[in-house]
């Protein structure tokens, strides 16, 4: 199961200009600064391990490693590799013993997400670690209107099975408004779904 | 931090060839089948989502990928990329509501287990995890035994901090077998880790 990249967006190695912009941008305002969701919970799941407050990491980006040249003892360069599909959620980790685990969607539609967004295996496994007593949720971010939404795993499976049954392909935005939890964009940490979790499972 | 491979070993992509010895061997015992610690562990993680027992993956090899290369829509290539030393332990998920969080090392050696197999980032990572209340382990395998032990994180630490204070470079067989659980091996799952989780915590 080879895939063009996550998303079928394109990979662009960062550079030290984007570096840089990304830098600038950051100083000036809480919102739109031009990171992405991904870059935006890094940043939050970094702050949450600096200040010990739970340990969360983004896999690895699954790769199919089909070449390498060993040029030298120190220096392995994979020649050869494709993207994969990955068979989990992106985001796991611990808070407060408990098994987090977490997908994150950015859409520039304005209305709606789509659920081809997700794949049948992350569903499958949100289902897994559901019925295993972890704590699972989506993270969904309208880009046009910088909005940042929690919504719990149990939503997104109703939803995804309205579709399997024949109903829309898409969660639109006032389900999730309906549904989900709003997350106001912070400085440290920038999204701060922990908040959330704390509300919504230990409070 | 680009390193030449996990563990230094170099990467062998696996053949038709190897699947079928792999297969034959499998079929004659349960010890000795020529499968690596990962390989076993992989199946017994299989098992265990397969029976809905617990959800716990390996996660993908962290890769820097450099250069990517699109001949068609539907087919990228990755034409350049190096391994990454990680920054977590390889494999987690979740067990009756619990984080789950461990590595697996094997040694030829048979006496010790060597600290070198572990690094500071991995030390670290479970040292928060601990911390965080997550159920924290390693599974060490003395392959010219075919034995395999599951050591608490707790212990583990002690002895890298026994290292750090000047003490050994390694863990001895002596120490592993008194501080440690002894798996024996089974068919399914071929290493039953959660038994013994069951045994130390929810017991």
């Amino acid at each position: 199961m080879f895939v063009n990249y996550p998303n079928g967006k394109r990979f662009i190695p960062r550079t030290k200009e984007t570096e840089a912009r990304v830098k600038n941008i950051k100083n000036n305002s809480f919102s739109n600064r031009g990171m992405t969701l991904e870059e935006d919970l890094n940043e939050s799941n970094e702050y949450y391990r600096n200040i010990k407050m739970a340990v969360i990491h983004k896999k690895p980006t699954p790769v199919q490693i089909v070449q390498v040249d060993y040029p030298n003892r120190s220096a392995a360069v994979i020649k050869e590799a494709y993207f994969k599909l990955a068979s989990t959620t992106d985001y796991n980790g611990v808070y407060k013993g408990k098994y987090i685990d977490f997908e994150a969607k950015e859409t520039q539609n304005e209305t709606s997400i789509p659920l081809k967004n997700f794949h049948q295996h992350q569903i499958d496994h949100m289902r897994d670690c559901l019925a295993q007593g972890g704590i699972c949720f989506v993270i969904l971010r309208f880009t046009r209107f910088d909005q940042v939404y929690l919504l719990e795993a149990k939503h997104l499976l109703t939803f995804w099975d309205r579709m399997t049954n024949g109903g829309r392909k898409s969660i639109t935005k006032e389900e999730i408004e309906q549904f989900g939890h709003y997350i106001p964009l912070g400085f440290q940490p920038r999204i701060d779904y922990i908040s959330i979790i704390d509300m919504l499972i230990f409070s």
